[in-house]
Parts: C-alpha cells; sequence; structure tokens
C-alpha cells in the first residue's frame, strides 16, 4: 500500500503512467473538490481513490467529519463523470494526479494543490523553472509590447512562462514565450474542452502543440466568475515568481501577485506614468514590496539566473554608434542592422569586440545588452 | 564664553542679531574652507571667530595640526574678502553662522555643516519642515509638470521647498513651491551675487522675495563643476527628504539622492516608463530602497504628515460621474467643474456630501482627494 504523507508533499510513489482505472479514480474523486487534509487522510486509510471510491459511508464516517462524507457521497450531474471520461480518452489528454511523477513538484509544495489536473501538452513543462507574466485584459500597445518582449528574453533564458490564456498581457506572454527558445503553460478557469476567449483558438491550439494548457476544472465546466481566483492561485503557484506588466487597481493580476506573496513566490512589477490607470496596479505592488524591474535580466537576476557577464575592465566605455543603438535593453543583432544601418557582420565584429572589451554582454537567445 | 559642542550640533548660545564684526570674522573663516572637526577645537580654544583670527601662528599650532594652521595663514585673494563685506553691507543680504539662531537645525545636526551660509530671504524658512525636489535639467513636459505639481500640493501642506535653481525639474519645483501656500529655497553652487543660469533671473528675484536663496559659497564664486556635489549635499541636508522626478543614470540627482541616504534623510522618486532614459535614475533608487511616489499625498504619508482623513465608514462606494472625474489624485474644485460640465457650487455641495460619508478627503490648499 502506498504510504501517503501527511501533506501531498512529495507523493511520487506510484507508477509514472497510471492505470486508466486509477486515472478515472482520480476524476471522480476530484470531482468532490475536497480539502487537501481530508483527502490525505483518505488516501491514508483506504489506499488510494480507487479504494476511497469503493468504501462505504460507515467506513469513510470511520475517517472524515460527517460534512465531508456527505460531500462525497451526494448524487453527482451524471454527465460530469461522463464527459470528464470521456475527454480522457481521446489521445493527448491527460489526468495528472498527486501520484504522478509528472505531478507539478512547485505545487505539492503548497500544501493546498488540485488532486489532479487535467492536461493538454508536453508534460515535462510541469517541472521546469517557470515564471509567470500576467496584467491587464485591456493592456496599452506599449504594455502588450513589454509583455511579449519579457517573455520572449525570458524564454530564451530556458523559463517556462506561465499565464491565464486572458487578452491583453497574458496573450502576449504566451506569444512571446512561444517565440522564443523556451515554452508556455496556459492555466484556464474552464474545463479543457473549452476555449475561453474564443478568439484565442488558434494560440489555445499552439500552446497545446508546444507547450501546455492546464485546468483544475473538468471539462465542461464554463468561464465562471468565481473560478477564476482559483486559477490565479495556481498560476502564481505553478511559477517561481510573477511578473505583472500592467495592472488597474483591484484588478486580478493584483489577486495573483497576493497569491504569490502568500506562497513564498517572487512578485515583479513594470512601472509606468503616473498617470496610467494601468500602471497603477503596479506601482501599488512596488510600493508593497514587489521589486521593480526594467528588463528581463533585472528578473533573471532576481531569481538567481542571471547570465554571467564576466570580470568588468573598468575602463572607459567608449562613445559609438552601435552602443548609442543598442541603449539599454537586451537587442538582437536584426534590430541593430536596423537601427545602425550597418551590414549584420560588421555589427556582429563590433560586438564581439565589445564583448572582448567588457563593455557588452551576449544573453541567452541571441540578444546582446551594455554592461552597466 | 561661549562652549562650543564636541560637533557643532546645538550651538545657538548666541545672541539673535550678530555684531558686524562677528559676522565679518565667520566670512573671513568661511574663506578658509576648514574640516568641522578643526573649526570646533578653534571655538572651543579661543572663543569666537574674531578671536581665532587674531591668534597667533603658535597659539593654533597649539591647538590644530600643522596643515590647518597653513591653510588659515595663507595669503588669501584680498578682493575674496573685500567682495564678501561688500556683499553683506547691502540691505537684506545675510550671513548666518553655526552660533546665529537660524542656522538651520537640520544641517547642524549632520555634523559636516559649513561654517556659515549666505543667505537672501525669509530667515525663518531655515527651520521650518522642508524637502527637496530635484531631477534632471532636460526634463521631458510631464517630468516638469509633476514636479510642479508635487511642489504646488506639498507647498500647500506647509512644506518649504527646497531644490537648486536648476533648468528644468528645480525650476518647476521653485515655481510650483511659489504657486502654493508654502515657500521655497533656493540652494546654488555659486556666489549669491550671481544667478546661474542666467535665464533664472527673474525666478531668483522672486525666491528672493518670497522665499530664500541659499549658498556656502562667498560671492563672486562662479559655476564651478566642483562645487556643484557640495551643493547637492546642502539641499538634502536642508530637507527631510529628497523626491527626485525624473534623473537619467549618473545624473546629479542621484548624487543628492545618495547624499540624501547618508544622511538619514527619506528618498522618494517618481516611476515612469521603462523606455524613458529620464525614468531610469528614479527605477535605479526605487531598486535601492527609495520609496515610489505617485501622489503628493504619498510622500506626506511617508513623513508622518498626511491629512487626517477620519474614520472609514466602510459603506460602499457610489459610483459617481463626480468620482470618476476626481480620479486618484489630488484635484481641485476648478479642474472637477471642468472635467464635469457642473457648477462650481453643484460640485462643491456634492464634495462636502461625499466628505461626509468618508469617501473622499479635503486636502490642504482646496485640493481633493478620493480615500482608498
Amino acid at each position: 500500500m502506498v504510504e501517503w504523507p501527511a501533506a501531498p508533499r512529495a507523493v511520487h510513489s506510484r507508477p509514472v503512467d497510471p492505470a486508466p482505472a486509477n486515472r478515472e479514480a482520480w476524476a471522480a474523486l476530484s470531482l468532490r473538490a475536497l480539502p487537501s487534509t481530508a483527502l490525505v487522510a483518505l488516501l491514508r486509510a483506504f489506499g488510494g481513490p480507487e479504494m476511497i471510491l469503493a468504501a462505504t459511508r460507515a467506513q469513510l464516517s470511520a475517517v472524515v467529519p460527517d460534512a465531508i462524507v456527505a460531500r462525497m457521497t451526494a448524487p453527482l450531474a451524471t454527465d460530469a463523470l461522463t464527459r470528464a471520461h470521456a475527454w480522457l480518452a481521446e489521445p493527448g489528454h491527460h489526468l495528472i494526479a498527486w501520484d504522478d511523477a509528472d505531478y507539478p513538484q512547485a505545487l505539492l509544495e503548497l500544501g493546498h494543490a488540485p488532486p489532479a489536473l487535467y492536461y493538454v501538452g508536453r508534460r515535462e513543462l510541469l517541472n521546469r523553472p517557470a515564471l509567470a507574466i500576467v496584467g491587464s485584459r485591456n493592456a496599452t500597445p506599449q504594455g502588450v509590447d513589454n509583455a511579449r518582449n519579457f517573455a520572449h528574453a525570458l524564454s530564451d533564458a530556458g523559463l517556462t512562462i506561465v499565464s491565464g490564456l486572458a487578452l491583453g498581457i497574458d496573450a502576449a506572454a504566451h506569444e512571446g514565450a512561444l517565440a522564443g527558445a523556451g515554452s508556455t503553460l496556459a492555466v484556464v478557469g474552464t474545463g479543457l474542452d473549452r476555449v475561453y476567449p474564443a478568439r484565442h483558438r488558434d494560440l489555445a491550439h499552439r500552446i497545446a502543440e508546444r507547450g501546455g494548457l492546464v485546468s483544475e476544472f473538468p471539462p465542461g465546466t464554463p468561464p465562471r466568475e468565481k473560478n477564476f481566483p482559483r486559477r490565479n492561485r495556481l498560476i502564481s503557484g505553478l511559477a517561481q515568481g510573477v511578473l505583472v506588466v500592467e495592472a488597474a487597481l483591484g484588478s486580478g493580476s493584483l489577486i495573483t501577485a497576493r497569491c504569490a506573496g502568500e506562497q513564498g513566490r517572487d512578485v515583479f512589477a513594470i512601472p509606468g506614468s503616473i498617470h496610467s490607470p494601468l500602471s497603477k496596479g503596479c506601482h501599488k505592488l512596488i510600493r508593497e514590496g514587489a521589486k521593480l524591474v526594467e528588463t528581463a535580466q533585472h528578473v533573471l537576476e532576481e531569481l538567481g539566473m542571471a547570465v554571467h557577464l564576466g570580470p568588468d575592465t573598468g575602463g572607459p566605455v567608449p562613445d559609438s554608434p552601435l552602443l548609442a543603438a543598442l541603449g539599454n535593453d537586451p537587442t538582437d543583432i536584426d534590430a541593430l542592422v536596423a537601427r545602425t544601418g550597418g551590414t549584420a557582420d560588421a555589427v556582429a565584429a563590433e560586438l564581439t569586440e565589445l564583448e572582448i572589451a567588457g563593455i557588452v554582454a551576449r544573453l541567452a537567445g541571441g540578444q546582446w545588452q551594455r554592461r552597466n
């Protein structure tokens, strides 16, 4: 019999590829939405999800309070379980439960992890270093650009970018991550048989192919206002930190940031004009302790993932048109060619000289940045 | 004999209106630019500035090291002292020395205060609560507006706004302060017989009439690169905190902010776009611990001077066009009339109702702000 721990932490003792019976039992159990503590007590008492489902009311009552027994034995909408089983029978559709080696360790460590995640995509992404990027659905064009550029650079640095598939910042974060060398996870608040918002159907398909789509809600779950805060908690829980790009006061992104703080994750925020309502949420976070970031490099530094820039030679920095074109942000050679009018070869040669002189650094993904 | 303290702290034991002889002796002594410790030792040994000047080389050698004696007995450019005396003979021109009751207590507490300040203006301003507002000479139009608006609101709240009479942010800070109920101090890096930059002649005259002009450099001192960091240290020293409005990396405003930190003053910075070079200095300060501020109210809160907003009724906040027009910044009735199209009477009546309901607060200077 499996030895279930007191908390769901580190329960990876079952086979990686569970039998369909086990998977369907987890699906049935997850429909009951039990508190973690009750579920752990039941797993310890009965040994596994199938055995819990087979237990009598009297056997259950010996382990958990009456309210939990009532919740477990109440009639379920029959189509809920049927629909979950039908969805799981499709190729590429997964249910990843606590006892699955691919269940995200980052969630297990929180102690309030959903017992099972519905999943489509590359299973290995669930246990890679990840950063959440979230923000307003009504972002400014500059906010959308910032989200895409940060996500691209951080994806290039090897991070999986987690977001919520919403309009605005979320979509730009997913797109930027897919354009980079890394990947992306979309955590949604509906069943995975639905795409919300509908106009993100194409984006969701690309994420399913090259990244992953995650939901704790069974197939058939429509968009419900009350489910989105739970979704936000999962976004921050899957990541080492949360970057808020643009957010109004009182917006859902601030809930995600608060979850991140409670979960011990880093919170990063991009500042903006004091006259922009969409920067006020970010400024509030910074005033409360979030780290102000201007570049992807700032995020990587805080996460302890900064590219080593080599020893500083300390010499005078030459004043060249290329350095002026480089500015202070990570930039790729194409952009430098466009800005300086030089050839790609000439730009690359000068960059290499500047790198040897310790003035610029080569970042992951072919980007360059001036050293400060 | 005056009992000179170990440090210049609290030396206010001499008459308020010093004799001209005393004043001229301080002027002569200040031309020697002695370290504070040496000057205190000399004052203790000889009793006052006239007696120090009358001491023989042998008497001086018994008190201070040879290097100090050499500095005190080296020939002075004769016109330096003559020019200082001539300037001081003009009506309204002051020399305010350590033993003057009007010498700024805030500077004395630092332990590195200049022995005497050349001064034109309202002497009482030197010991009032003050906030420095500094920033780039090449500010953006929005930066200039922000400087003026913060200075105006903080002047209305009773603060004296200290700045450096430079182009850009400094000038806007002085102008905003003069437009408010409070006043302003301009700390300059030249002699007070010069106005630098020359185009601020009119501004300097208005400050001399309604505020104060301060310099530690004797009349005749031209603008010299090396004197400006010393001037910056005086700006932060005279204030309880320094607000940096816009600043490039490596700019003088960051030196003022660093001085402020070393002097135990609060540092505040206004954020902006991550793509604006003039916000990068502010963002650097915030990343290093400066407080991000979006409104004058934020500054007042940090200084412990926030207007008391009364008990929060906790009730639901009504959704009115006036509240939408008010936004989250301090706003005056004229602006609300312009934004809502209502009459001033109607706006004032509704504001009073909202104030009674605990939803908005009346600030000093006729401004209103929504309570958060």
